[in-house]
Order: C-alpha cells, then structure tokens, then sequence
C-alpha cells in the first residue's frame, strides 16, 4: 500500500539485491523509518524486538533471515543454525514455523552454490503467496462494499477493530484489504477504527496506515462503535481473526464480541476477513475450545505516547497496588458473524459451508461428520 | 468511606468551623492532597478546575462557597454576586443551580446577621441529604449482592463502567453504595473496574475509591466485560447513570451500552443505580430524545500518568492527522435494563412501574398517558 504517495509493502528486497528492508515498526505511528537487514543476527533480532508483527509478516520475515544467513555460509550446519535461531525468535507463532520449515525444504538438497539464490526464490514466493492471498479477500470483501455503495446515498462506513492490516500481512492486509481496494477504486468511503485498547493497535497502527494511504478515517474509543451502529453510522464491520473454528466462531482481539453483539442489536452485517489457514478445522466451538491468552499487566497499567516536546515518553494510567487484568482475545460465536471473507470467496459462518469451501483441509468429509455429530 | 482507615467524605466543614476541606481530584489516582477552601473565590476555582467534580458534590461544593461568601459579607449585594459567580462554574451542571436556588431561598428574608449561620445549616442539609439518598440506594442495592451471595458459592463478582463513586457524590456514591454496603457487611466480593477510555475515570476514580477502603477490584480495558460474561465470571453489572427516561432507558458514560448487551447474552443482571432526580419523566425514548455530547478530541488523542521518575505527564497516542470522535455517552433501552437502583427500591425499567414509585414527579397519570400515546 501506499506511504505518502510511495507504493510499499512492509518488507522487501533492497536494490542491491543482498539485504532485505523493513519498517521499524516499534517507531509507528509517530516516527516512520526504515532499517536494512544483511545479517541473519539482525532478522532475528527485527522479530525478537517486535520491529516486524504479525504472523505472515513474521513467516516473510523469516524466510528472508534464512536466505541472509545462506548467503553468508550455505553449509548444512549454517542452515541447521539458523532455523534455530529464527525459529525460538517467537515460539508460539504457527506462521514463523511454516516459512521456515518451506524454506528448509527448498533448500535440503540442493548444493550449497545454489543454495543462496533457491532461498531469495522461495522467500520471494512466500511472500508473493501472503500478497495473493490478501489480495483475494480484498476483492471478495470489495463486492459486499460495492453493493452497500450501489445501494447507499453517501459514504460507505466501515469499522474496524484492531489491525488486520498491511504491516502485519507484507501487503493489503485482510480486514482492510477489502477497504483499501474500495478506496483504489474510488468509492466514497470512511473507516471507524478503534483504539484497540490495551495495546492501542487500532489508534498506532490501523489509523497511520490508513492515513498514509489516503483513506478517510476516525480513531474512536473501544466504547464508542455501540452508539455508531445504534445511530445508523456503520454499514459494516469487517475484522481480522487469529482463530477460526470449523463452525465459524471467531476469536479475535478483546473487543470483537462487544462490537459483534452490537451489530447483531443494530443488524449491521459482522464480517470476519481471513486467510484460510486462519481456519482451524480441529476446533468446533470456540469459547469452550480455546484458551485464552492472559498478557502481562504492564499493557494495562501502561501507555506510550509522544509528549509535547517530542519525547516518546510512557506513563502509568492505573493507581499502584490495583490488581489488572489482560486477556488477549474473546470469541465471537458464529452466530453473529455475518460471513466469513476468505481467499475463496465470502462463506457463511457455519460448519458445511466452510468444510465446503475448503473440502482438502478437512478429513472426515462433513456432511457424515455432522451425521455422527447430532 | 474510608481512604486508607480513614473515615472521609469528599467534602466537609474543617474544625475550626470557618473552612471548607476537598480532596483535590486533579491529582488522582497518584496523589492524594486535601485543601482547604476559605474563600467564594477559592471555592469557585475548586469547581472550575475540577478539583471537584460530579453532579452531587458540585452542588455541596456550591452550597459551601455561598457560605464562605455569606461568612464574609452577607449583604443582598454579595448574596447575588455569589450566586452569578458559583453559577458560572459549570454553566451545564443542573445540580448546581438546585443547590445555589436551595440556598437563596434559605437567606433572602433573613436579617444579615442570622445569614452565615443559616447558610451553613443549609449546605450540611444539602450534603446530609445527598448522602442519604446514596445510603438508600446503597441499601436497597445491597440486598441483590446479598441475594446472590446467599445462593453462589464463592465471591460475588460485580463489573461496574465509569466512576459513580463516593469522589462524586460526597459519601457513598450510586453504583458503588451497594458495593461498599456489601463489603462493610462483610459479604466476599470482587469489582472488575472499566478502564473507562477516554477519560478513564474508571481507572484513575473508581479502581483508587476501591482500593481506598480495601474492595477488592481490578481494572480492565473496556474491552474485556465481554468475554468475562461470556465465561461466568460476573455475576452483576451495576452502572450510575447521567439520565434516566420515563420508560427507563438509561444514558450513562460511552461503552454502557456494549456492555448491556453482552450481560443480556449471557443472563447477568445489569442494574442502574440512580437518585430519583436523574428520571427525567419529561423523556422517554431514550435513543431519539437524548442529544449525546460531542467532547473534544483532546481527551481521545492525550493520556495523562506517571512517569517512572514521578512525574505526572501527558502523551500522544493517536497519529498526527488521524481524525477522532468522542462520544461522551451512550443510551442503553429498558429492554437490556433488569431495574433501576432508587432510594425507593428497584425499580422496573417500565414507564408504569417508574411512575407509581415516583407519583410527584409525573404531571399526568402514567395510565392515561400511556392510553393517549397508543
């Protein structure tokens, strides 16, 4: 997407064709710069530091750490090596490990001196395949756009919780990859983005992106989207997700429930945007399968921000000796989600038509699955 | 209540029975100063800059500074100088110019030399009477909490938005009286507190209130009530409210709303605990006939705290460019509400059932008003 003007994604290959760009992204949303990787140490070290966030992000991350650490010695020991060190970066990310063990596999048996140039081909496609994908929920979430445009006098709004945008996803993002194909194709449209309290992801990373690339939007407490929709000012919301079951359910920053059961009172269509990996077809029912992650207390207790002088400056916002609380994610039960927008299209919410949509990832075939189920 | 084994209330007559002691507010949750007010100036400065602040203690505030003025000078002149510069103070506040009226009524026909007296015996009268009717909604919340105490094994869990709390409200506060009751009675119990973005009252009031006079609470984003209902950790939600419509639609801080609806998804009982004069019976459909205030965006865009070394400073955090909206309110309807807390009981959130508690309020009987309305 776009930086003031300048077409970008969030990682890339730099011109001299040896060292591999990011965005500092612990800098956003008040400092923009970029940092040039030529070592796997300083891949590692982008990951570990939360430089670069968001699972494909990380995964594309990763493959391009390989492919540094290849170039400098492309023995069997350097890549056993550094698929260690990439990998134990943040352990409990699914994508990290995916990219890794793609890289490993395109590389294993080869000989060294092809070695470097099969890893920038691999970490290329790995990237160009998390592009594609976003790039398809963007036009399969652009139609449910274009049909409130053809139907509505005036803007189209949109809200949004959370990033699920293009510095997590090298590209388009998800949530907003059906907004930023809207807003390329001239329709009149604005975005509610959440604050996304406590990591405040919403204000620091969806609102700058937006704002780089020209899209109409306005930051708004997590309190906030209830009034909107009771007053007609949200034709949709559309969400990322980190999980969603076989049935549907999606589980998603803390917060997306609130603002689903508002649409629910309020009927403004609740969308979920998702790569389908993003599905998980082991689990049913969410709120009793999976658990849910309780962060650190100093999310809470703490903000970051820039003070007037111009000092990026953290301050405590909870009184000493009050106990916090902070879970990472809640879990929106399918029946609230209006569809769930993947690469293959827009399905609905419920288990034979996501087995359906994606018959390979499922191994009992659905229909005598859900026979034996009732 | 108590601030650290300390009897308090958050406003009163110093002992040498010519001053007015506050709890400087500004400073909360990180220091806790007392001042003491000697003058109409100094008193009316106390309300301007909010070093106190909420309906019910501005308007004891207000009382106190027309007898700090009495005291000084108790001609008509300075009686009527007084009044124009307390009024001034919050030109919105309705509590405060009931206070001020009650006062005038008080002095006009006395002889000047009985005015400092009287004007004293007034502004205590204000205040007893204000804490009286938080002790009966205290009392009468009280017997929910005692409720499902009796039938649950193990702690009751309240949630509470905001701060409706004794700092507001001279003693007690609304929806905090039946917490403090509970807990003096000796009842288990547990406050998760809302942060309450964007001025996080919930936060910085409530949870130090709490923590104050030993409730166990702890603080969340306002993100979280949600899958807190969801998993059974609430037992009851109780909110104050700004306004109260005739049929029981309650307009209280932004985000009530979402948080009424996920205690509807999941059968706990949300509750309003108000003092009568918050019904406005001249209203009923909350939604249509409530204009929401439009706050500035600063709030939104700033948070203030402490630094590490101490100093209390305030950041950015949202983007340079990045539009906000602030919504100071949301209406939450009846039909999410399980009954409004009063100092005649709980009432059901219906227009009949509100009516027959409070019969002087209502110019034409509910019955027939209704008959016409239909």
């Amino acid at each position: 997407m776009k930086v003031d003007g300048k077409e970008m994604q969030a990682i890339w290959v730099e011109a001299d064709g040896g060292s591999v760009g990011i965005i500092d992204q612990t800098l956003l949303p008040f400092r923009f710069e970029t940092l040039r990787l030529t070592t796997l140490a300083q891949a590692a070290h982008a990951i570990t530091s939360m430089q670069v966030r968001g699972a494909p992000l990380i995964g594309a991350a990763a493959a391009y750490g390989l492919w540094l650490a290849v170039r400098a010695d492309a023995s069997d020991e350097a890549l056993e090596r550094a698929y260690a060190v990439l990998l134990a970066t943040r352990p409990t990310a699914v994508n990290l490990r995916w990219a890794l063990d793609e890289m490993i596999a395109s590389l294993r048996n080869r000989p060294r001196d092809e070695r470097p140039d099969a890893a920038r081909r691999r970490a290329d496609e790995i990237c160009a395949e998390t592009v594609e994908i976003n790039a398809a929920i963007g036009r399969h979430g652009l139609k449910l756009i274009e049909e409130i445009a053809a139907r509505k006098n005036g803007r189209v709004e949109v809200l949004t919780h959370c990033n699920a945008g293009w510095l997590a996803c090298v590209d388009w993002g998800t949530a907003t990859a059906p907004i930023y194909m809207a807003h390329d194709k001239g329709i009149d449209l604005h975005v509610y983005a959440d604050e996304t309290r406590p990591r405040n992801q919403g204000a620091s990373l969806t609102a700058w992106e937006l704002g780089r690339h020209g899209v109409a939007h306005t930051v708004i407490p997590d309190n906030t989207g209830g009034h909107l929709m009771q007053h007609g000012m949200v034709d949709l919301v559309i969400v990322g997700a980190d999980r969603v079951t076989a049935q549907g359910d999606v589980c998603n920053k803390i917060g997306t429930y609130l603002k689903a059961l508002a649409a629910r009172d309020n009927r403004v269509p609740f969308y979920a945007a998702v790569p389908s990996p993003t599905i998980d077809f082991t689990l049913v029912n969410g709120l009793t399968e999976i658990p849910i992650e309780q962060r650190g207390a100093d999310e809470v207790v703490h903000m970051t921000g820039r003070t007037n002088d111009g000092r990026i400056e953290t301050v405590q916002v909870v009184p000493d000796g009050s106990a916090v609380a902070n879970y990472g994610f809640d879990v929106t039960p399918a029946r609230l989600v209006t569809g769930i927008i993947t690469e293959r299209g827009v399905i609905a919410p419920a288990r034979d038509a996501l087995a359906a949509a994606f018959p390979e990832r499922v191994e009992t075939p659905p229909q005598s699955a859900t026979k034996v189920a009732t």
